[in-house]
C-alpha cells in the first residue's frame, strides 16, 4: 500500500456514513496535518457515500476550517444531501477528541460528485501549462534546510521541484510577485489520481512566502474543481495570488497533467500570518 | 422599505435559527428564482444567526444548488458551526414544499462571517477595475426585447448597462471571448452593501451567452469572497471564463466600488446550456 492510500485509509463504524482514520504524523506541517491531506481524507469518505450512487469522484469540493487536525484518530461523518443523475451532492465533517474527550470539528465539507470516465471530454481552456525549467534545473524541496523539513513531515511524502525563480524566498530573496510553481509527483511513485488531485491543490507552500510573509497561513475557506483524471507522470502546480486585503489573501492554483491538460484548479482565502516575533 | 430589503425580509419561527421568508415572483429567472437572491437570503439568515456573536457580514459564502428556487414561502434553518474571535463559520439550508407537501431542499451553504468594519484595510491587489465606456453609451439591459423581459422579471430590479462589447451576443454574434461586464445599481435607487454584493456578483447574464450558448447554465457550485463593503454610487461587475471543460465552465466575477476598490470577487461552477430544440 502506498503512504498516500495508507493515509486516506477508512474504517467502517457502527452509524451509516460514519468512518474513523487514523491521522498520521506523516502529513503534518508546523504541528498540524496538512489541509489539503485533510481534504483527501473527506473526499475518500465521500466517494464511499456517494460512490454508491454511481458517482465516486470529486468534482467541485469547498471545504471550511474550523481548527487544526492533529495526528492521531478522527470520525468522518458524510451524508448525501441529493441524489441526481450526473451528479451527487453531499456534505462531511471531521471531528477529533481533545485531551478531555470533547469533540472537536477540524473541518467542514460540501461537494458535488459525478463520474469523471462518463463527463464530456470537450474543452475549452483559454489557460497555458506553466513554463518550467526541466526537472534537474529545479530546487528538490527535500534540499531544504533540516529545521524547515522538521517542521514539515509532509515535505518527505512528495517529490516537489521548485522553479528556481519561484523560490528565492527559500533564501530570504521573495520576489514580491507572489507566484510559486513547480513539478510533483507523490515520492513513493504513486500515480495521482482524481482524489490526490484535493491533495496537489495545497502541496507547494503558501505564495505569501514570496510575498515576504513568512509563517503559517491558515486557511478559512478552500474550493478545488476537479476536472478531469490526470494521465499518469509529473504533474506542474502553480500558485500565485492576485490579490491581498482585509488582511488575508487568495491563492489560486492549477494543476495540469502530463498531456497538458488542466486537470483542477481551486481557490482559497487564507489569512496573511501574523509578523514573526 | 426597497425592493431588495423586502425580498429578504425575515420573519421568527418557533425553532431557534430557523426563519420564514416569502421568496418574490419579481426576482425569476425562467420560472426559478435567481441564485444571487437566494445567496442574499441566507447571507441575511446568517446574518442574524452569526450577528449575534459579532460577525454580521458575509466573507467567504460557499452555496451547492440542489434544486430551483420556486416563488411562494421557504424556510431557511442556519446553524452556527463555530465561534472565533474574529469570524465565525455557519451553515445554512433553504427548504420549500412542493405540491404534496414533501420538503424539497433549494440551496445548501457553509460560510464564513466578519465584522468588515474591523478587518484591516491594507491591500495589495494586482487586478485593475474593468474599462467601460460611459453609462450613456453602455447598453440598458432594459431594452432586451419584451420577450426576454417577460422571462426575467429579474432585470426590472436591476439598472443594469452593459458595455456594447460584450453585448454582441443579444444581436446573435457572440463574442466567443466569454466575457460579459456593465455597470449596475438596484433600480430603485437603494445603496449596495455587503449583502448586495453576493447578489451582484450573479446578476449579469451567464458569461456562456458570449460563447454562443444560450439557455440557462444551471449552478453547481458558487462562492463568494465579500472583500469590504461598497462605496455608494455605481458598481462595476466584470464576468469571464477561462475555462470550459467536462461539460460544464467556471465563471468568475469582479465586482468593483465607485472607489475602484475590488469589493467582492466570486467563482461558480456552471453546467453548459443543453443546445436549444
Amino acid at each position: 500500500m502506498t503512504e498516500f492510500d495508507d493515509a486516506l485509509r477508512l474504517t467502517p463504524t457502527d452509524t451509516p456514513g460514519a468512518y474513523g482514520v487514523d491521522l498520521s504524523g506523516d502529513w503534518t506541517i508546523g504541528g498540524g496535518i496538512n489541509g489539503g491531506l485533510l481534504l483527501s481524507v473527506m473526499g475518500n469518505a465521500l466517494s464511499q457515500t456517494l460512490g454508491a450512487g454511481g458517482h465516486p469522484d470529486p468534482f467541485s469540493i469547498s471545504a471550511y476550517y474550523l481548527a487544526p487536525g492533529r495526528p492521531g484518530p478522527a470520525t468522518v461523518e458524510t451524508a448525501l444531501v441529493r441524489k441526481g443523475g450526473s451528479v451527487s451532492v453531499g456534505s462531511a465533517s471531521l471531528v477529533q477528541r481533545d485531551a478531555d474527550g470533547n469533540p472537536v470539528e477540524a473541518i467542514r465539507v460540501l461537494a458535488t460528485f459525478t463520474d469523471l470516465d462518463r463527463t464530456p471530454t470537450d474543452s475549452d481552456v483559454r489557460l497555458t501549462p506553466p513554463e518550467l525549467p526541466p526537472l534537474d534545473k529545479c530546487v528538490r524541496a527535500s534540499d531544504a534546510p533540516p529545521a524547515v523539513l522538521k517542521e514539515a513531515d509532509l515535505l518527505q511524502r512528495s517529490d516537489l521541484r521548485l522553479d528556481p525563480a519561484t523560490a528565492m524566498w527559500a533564501v530570504g530573496q521573495p520576489s514580491g510577485r507572489g507566484m510559486i510553481q513547480g513539478w510533483w509527483r507523490f515520492a513513493d511513485g504513486r500515480e495521482a489520481d482524481a482524489l490526490s488531485l484535493l491533495f496537489a491543490c495545497d502541496v507547494l507552500p503558501p505564495v505569501s512566502m514570496d510575498l515576504g510573509k513568512l509563517g503559517w497561513a491558515p486557511t478559512i475557506e478552500f474550493t478545488v474543481h476537479v476536472l478531469g483524471k490526470p494521465a499518469s507522470g509529473w504533474l506542474r502546480i502553480k500558485h500565485f495570488t492576485e490579490h491581498v486585503a482585509a488582511g488575508h489573501f487568495v491563492e489560486d492554483c492549477e494543476v495540469w497533467d502530463s498531456e497538458d491538460r488542466l486537470v483542477a484548479q481551486s481557490r482559497q482565502l487564507a489569512r496573511l500570518p501574523r509578523p514573526l516575533g
